[in-house]
């Protein structure tokens, strides 16, 4: 099968060959090392500000939302959500769990983040915003550099999902002045899902210590302390670690994170361009290059992603909900080959002359 | 390397040769399919009363330990904890952290837990008991038939970590009256390390539905909600989900988890047999298949680790804190032959020649 998903994603060789071997015990000086090593190019690559620390938790990406969630923020704190899809929607009902003083800015779905739009709540006493750089439910990249300018002026700490985003977009910590940045194994990292990737500034650092501990599974805390030496306060997902290593080390190589997303950023334009001429609208402002979502003018995209599925070996990304029918995507990360998106691109055109798209 | 920890362990070849493969996209009716037969498995495998459901979580087994005191339980009950090491610390800390009503049984490193402990809690108004069925740091298996009777007696909802003992001892969720069993994925499962188990009967699933939710990530009735279909509320760690499947349909091939305990029981009595005549004293009273704990005679716990991992390329466990010195492991789960624990064998007795041990 082909996988255009938003992941998990397709991995190269190196990566797999690393899985099938047995996992090795963990609690090793040769284990720890590797994990400073994981954490240093991961900092890296987010151009991370000095006194950054960068932990890994074994858990979905959902885990280090609501761990910073839990973590950073606490009760004393006033709190903006960018709520444009499924994932700022997490944010909300995180923020609402966990009894945040929490205002929702909701998007349409598709579309971009104004300055005007935050404008109005300049001035109000806000300390935090929330925010998925890019709403993987529609594919939209937000404008970080407004919105993290609109922090700095505001004095606000800044999160920011990149769970899809990371490797995908532009992403500076340091120049967006972000506290806390999120991302994940399963998407442009292209490993096994099972580990999501806190980054953590100085200024998130600082609460984290002082916050009291409400979990201790996705306690930062914990964490960070056993980070110190290599190590987690639990048995992590230690092949799925040994594979970001492999990666984040093949990435560093090749010249960096800039490199890898001029890669990714490649094989959205061709795809892009494959399939302007079909009956498939783009729907997003702004879109990231981590995937394209599409709405189908003639078939239901259900139906697309079955075709796609059973007639084609190829695997499309479905969106949720009562979207279902009416959107699906194609993801941009992993191992795509050229050839694997030009299999695509034919895929949906063959659909076309057979009238099913 | 040869892996003699107590996890993660060493897996065989059709586990090894399904993460050789990119990972699929999960969002589909076939992993769902997948996903409700590791259900029916595991139920199978732990003799789960009828209307038993089990859920797997993307985390390690301290986040099933977790997500059992935050959701099964609630602040109007009254706890008893049995404290009989690492393990039983945890249970207890994490009762402590979510404002349980508890009181610890603090057992001696290595030793049983007897009628007459247990008797002292009795008709004081107990709701539920934590026990790790097999203390992992110590080696030391409960009496569950004694603990099961007493817990019936005084209506105690009963919490199993059997997150080692699963397939490696004696397990009848039905016979116990056990309200929820937790395990892991990387014990006797024998595959990579990210996934927890979590089987619950009717009396904890009455709780569950009941009680608040107090962690998005970790929330049972989420898991049980998708579970009814085959999915997870998050991407899991899929590749292991897809190992666990493997795994179990073997042991089920193979004449179910008695065959497999009888198994894992023949590697422990190969091993105990082989060593019995070294300087290495067996410290657990009625100790667990999974694994054994020594105290060696002459020479500190860490240094033979060491040398073992050095100078044979063997993995034994060390254990934490004060006993790092004092006490090592060695485990008896996982892709474990005959030969592997000769190996073992002719090393320590290696060892014993050159004075090392």
């Amino acid at each position: 099968m082909l996988n255009f998903t938003v992941g998990p994603v397709m991995s190269d060789d190196a990566v797999l060959e690393i899985a099938s071997h047995s996992t090795p015990y963990f609690r090793t000086p040769e284990f720890s090392a590797l994990m400073l090593e994981n954490e240093a190019l991961m900092l890296r690559f987010l151009s991370a500000p000095a006194g950054s620390r960068c932990v890994f938790l074994t858990s979905s990406g959902t885990g280090a939302m609501e761990s910073a969630v839990m973590n950073i923020l606490n009760d004393r704190d006033k709190v903006l959500v960018v709520n444009g899809g499924s994932f700022g929607k997490r944010f909300v009902e995180l923020c609402r769990l966990h009894k945040r003083d929490m205002t929702e800015i909701k998007l349409d779905f598709g579309h971009a983040l104004h300055r005007e739009q935050l404008e109005l709540y300049a001035g109000q006493g806000y300390t935090a915003l929330l925010v998925n750089m890019h709403e993987t439910s529609s594919g939209v990249l937000y404008d970080m550099p407004m919105i993290a300018s609109f922090c700095k002026e505001q004095g606000l700490l800044l999160i920011v999902d990149a769970i899809s985003a990371f490797l995908a977009d532009e992403l500076d910590m340091e120049a967006l002045g972000a506290a806390a940045v999120l991302t994940g194994s399963q998407k442009a990292l292209a490993v096994q899902p099972g580990i999501s990737v806190v980054a953590l500034a100085p200024a998130a650092l600082e609460r984290i210590a002082a916050n009291e501990e409400v979990c201790m599974y996705l306690s930062l805390k914990d964490a960070l302390k056993n980070a110190e030496r290599g190590q987690t306060p639990f048995t992590p997902a230690v092949t799925t670690l040994l594979q970001i290593n492999a990666r984040l080390k093949a990435i560093e190589a090749a010249g960096g994170a800039a490199v890898e997303r001029r890669k990714i950023a490649k094989v959205a334009r061709q795809l892009r361009e494959g399939i302007a001429d079909l009956p498939l609208t783009m729907i997003s402002e702004n879109p990231s290059n981590a995937v394209t979502a599409v709405h189908p003018e003639h078939a239901p995209a259900t139906e697309i992603i079955r075709i796609l599925k059973d007639e084609y070996q190829i695997w499309a990304c479905p969106n949720g909900g009562a979207l279902a029918d009416e959107v699906f995507r194609i993801g941009h990360i992993g191992h795509i080959t050229e050839q694997d998106n030009q299999t695509l691109i034919d895929a949906l055109h063959d659909m076309q002359k057979k009238g099913t798209l």
